[in-house]
């Protein structure tokens, strides 16, 4: 053959797959294979064949035997050939195919707004600075990126983070004590309980995907109560078990108020005594929109607080990336955990956000959208005050999301009421109650947890009329 | 404020997070909190700061106040301000850190030459195809595709799939069919134990990693006897416990036979009769080099054949992405295990490979690297069979690798001996042995297993000449 593997490469169509097995000529077998291939949907309609030489020196046959076939087919109405673009499969019925699956359809209906909370603005992803993020960032890259990865994830990334959250965030690393995972659940796995044990210390309002994830990974859970100061610290010492307490100081998910500095440093003095760890769970700590930032409780006390970040807040939840910043002793023990190689996060998006970050895209992002969702909070706070005046706002300082709190003497009724009247607007939105620890014992709180960072841009005053109209009538204290 | 925020977006450098608090004016506390942001290496060296204007509407300041204050650290030597690239951190010796991290230092010393198995060139990376199709994907990708992932994968890339899988390895399936993933790893981790229980059968040479992800999800494997038609299956009966095979039938890892048509059949009828499923590791069938093609054992009964694959071994194993192929009846329960959301495979790198599969340019990359590997191959061959005649080569059909095998009564300290002196020329390969079941009761092998592509084209034929250095002299069967 004349041609080196280059220009054969790139001469070539679609690869196909065919066994020439069974009575008659060449021709007649590759006849039957083709058409077989089509009958069944293997070559689904529109596929280009590839060239008569390609096939006949993959094959092993000489090229008029494939020419003559594909001409048989053409004949037949299986394939179409046309000038310039060569030998296609006819665009015929359906091919059959085996049983569809009847578990998972699409889901019945989509409500009309989406004012849940924990998604940013999809519409909103910066497509073309992250497209020239990966450009630079995969022609810069070493071979050695494209080989199997280090668990620790890429160098570039764990530099950029280090400079970034130092900057942004307080927290003092070095990129030696990073590790990259694919999001704060990740985060969970690969700590519990390989690397630390239960029963772990939470706030009795959170995420009830990570108490399941947890409590699947058999670690027991003890909530703390919260109050106008955040999670009550104090409670840490009351249990001698407890070795470990996950934390939102920046703000609490989901009742938003900051930890107060004095439970800060009782927290941190808590887990030097005990010998413990906090776990900061930095979900949205870019999106502050107050004077007074809130630094990470990590740079207060590094060696032992294990700051856990992501871009799924600030990016896209669609990107898997987060990270671990940790306590030198934890980093070889997470590193065991997470195995020899990386097994999670791709290289790709991995190189690509180290560029965005240092060409400063990602602050860029962040600044359009932390004006985007400020315009946005400020927005609901107008509406709730004009129409609802009689419901307190709460968690407003910062993040994605607010509490929209029943008055006081507000039942678990009254909330599945104004959740059935939400429902009812098209609306999607949780409940404080749904994120209530099962064994919590602080009292209850009542109310309407808003997302307003999800719709795009002209969805929004839709989504906001809706929720107005949804919103519970001020029925005064006497009427219960 | 005049400027809308997207002016004022793309005018701001970076962000930056300052606490002002202590004694002072507004000025010496912004000078402080500046200069111990350098001093503790928040600030990194070479650091843009943000624009006076930004920076004062951010703090709530004067502009004339951060004017000052830069001018001071500037005066101090804390700041560099140079015309037209705005005030920088200036270079200073490294700001001290906290201690590193003593674990997991860079390995002592990496091999001269990379032969281990499973490994495809890393210097191959299609870039500027996988760029085109990235760009291509993310431009048109609608706006939900930046939201919650679907832990099903993008239905764009199911669907270029199951044309893709159909066409080149005969697997018939159906987009709802398909469950993206991580890789092979991740499969097993989603279908072990939540979705099949143990024992499992598996094949008595075989990859320790994926057994001892399966001990650690409390599986217990039975290893089936290999011959020159691969796995015995006749063995499957043996056990009435068993409801699941771990098999590869295109290429047996390590030993490279495909699995016989027969053993086919009688594996598929074991599974229908007791009601079981074979699991298909299909890890390298992109990568054949002789006439007759090896199709999916899936083809033959979808819904007895879990079909995984993924991109490791055909693109690159850091891109971490794969599939899982299933039954109807499996499609439930593997989603139930994965979540209600994605939250492994990134979005990018699945609407990436989607286009790249349909635009053609994953056929075309697979054609060229077949060809590079098939040239590697025959040189291979030709190096062991001039310098080592007397060593058997087998598994060379297809794949990345090829196995040397030792003469017949062959010990494992032969095959010790032979590994060392590999190593001493530098070579990282491994022995047969270190792939052996534990429990396997068939007489054991003895040899080398030869990755030859994870070297780049130019350190190839250095690798090949350190192997045949290593090679052991034939003795003869008198002297042993």
């Amino acid at each position: 053959m004349p041609d080196s593997w280059v220009n054969l490469s790139e001469s070539l169509g679609a690869d196909l797959h065919l066994e020439l097995t069974g009575p008659g000529s060449r021709r007649a077998v590759l006849i039957r294979a083709l058409r077989d291939a089509v009958r069944t949907g293997r070559l689904a309609p529109g596929t280009r064949l590839p060239p008569y030489r390609s096939l006949a020196a993959d094959l092993g046959i000489a090229r008029n035997t494939v020419a003559d076939a594909y001409a048989e087919l053409v004949a037949e109405g299986w394939l179409s050939a046309r000038q310039g673009s060569g030998t296609r499969v006819a665009h015929r019925a359906e091919p059959l195919r085996p049983a569809r699956s009847a578990a998972h359809r699409a889901p019945a209906s989509r409500p009309a707004h989406n004012l849940l909370q924990g998604q940013p603005d999809a519409a909103s992803f910066p497509r073309t600075a992250w497209l020239a993020a990966a450009r630079r960032a995969l022609t810069a890259a070493p071979n050695d990126a494209f080989g199997p990865g280090d668990p620790r994830g890429r160098p570039e990334l764990r530099r950029a983070l280090t400079d970034y959250l130092a900057r942004t965030r307080s927290v003092r690393t070095d990129p030696d004590r990073i590790v990259i995972c694919s999001g704060f659940a990740h985060a969970l796995r690969l700590l519990f309980p390989a690397v630390l044990s239960g029963p772990l210390a939470v706030e009795s309002y959170g995420l009830p995907f990570h108490r399941d994830l947890l409590a699947a990974a058999g670690v027991r859970t003890h909530p703390l109560p919260l109050d106008q100061d955040g999670a009550d610290v104090g409670d840490l010492a009351a249990s001698k078990a407890l070795r470990a307490a996950l934390l939102t100081p920046a703000h609490q998910f989901p009742t938003g108020v900051p930890l107060h500095p004095d439970r800060r440093a009782d927290a941190l003095n808590w887990a030097r005594t005990a010998g413990g760890y906090l776990l900061e769970d930095d979900y949205d700590g870019e999106f502050r929109y107050d004077r007074k930032p809130v630094g990470a409780l990590q740079g207060l006390d590094p060696e032992h607080v294990i700051h856990v970040g992501s871009v799924s807040k600030s990016l896209s939840p669609a990107l898997r990336l987060g990270w671990l910043v940790l306590p030198a002793r934890l980093v070889g023990p997470v590193l065991e955990a997470k195995g020899e190689r990386e097994a999670w996060a791709g290289v790709t998006d991995q190189l690509t956000l180290a560029e965005f970050i240092a060409a400063g895209s990602y602050d860029r992002h962040i600044r359009r959208m932390r004006q985007c969702y400020r315009r946005r909070r400020d927005q609901l706070i107008d509406a709730v005050t004009t129409h609802a005046p009689h419901l307190r706002i709460t968690g407003i300082a910062a993040g994605l999301h607010a509490v929209l709190q029943l008055p006081a003497g507000a039942t678990h009724s009254d909330e599945s009421t104004a959740l059935r009247a939400a429902q009812w607007q098209g609306l999607a939105l949780d409940g404080l109650s749904d994120y209530r620890h099962p064994a919590a014992t602080m009292p209850p709180r009542h109310g309407l947890v808003v997302g307003y960072a999800a719709p795009s841009d002209h969805a929004f005053p839709g989504a906001l009329e809706a929720l107005c109209r949804a919103l519970p009538a001020d029925v005064g204290p006497q009427a219960r």
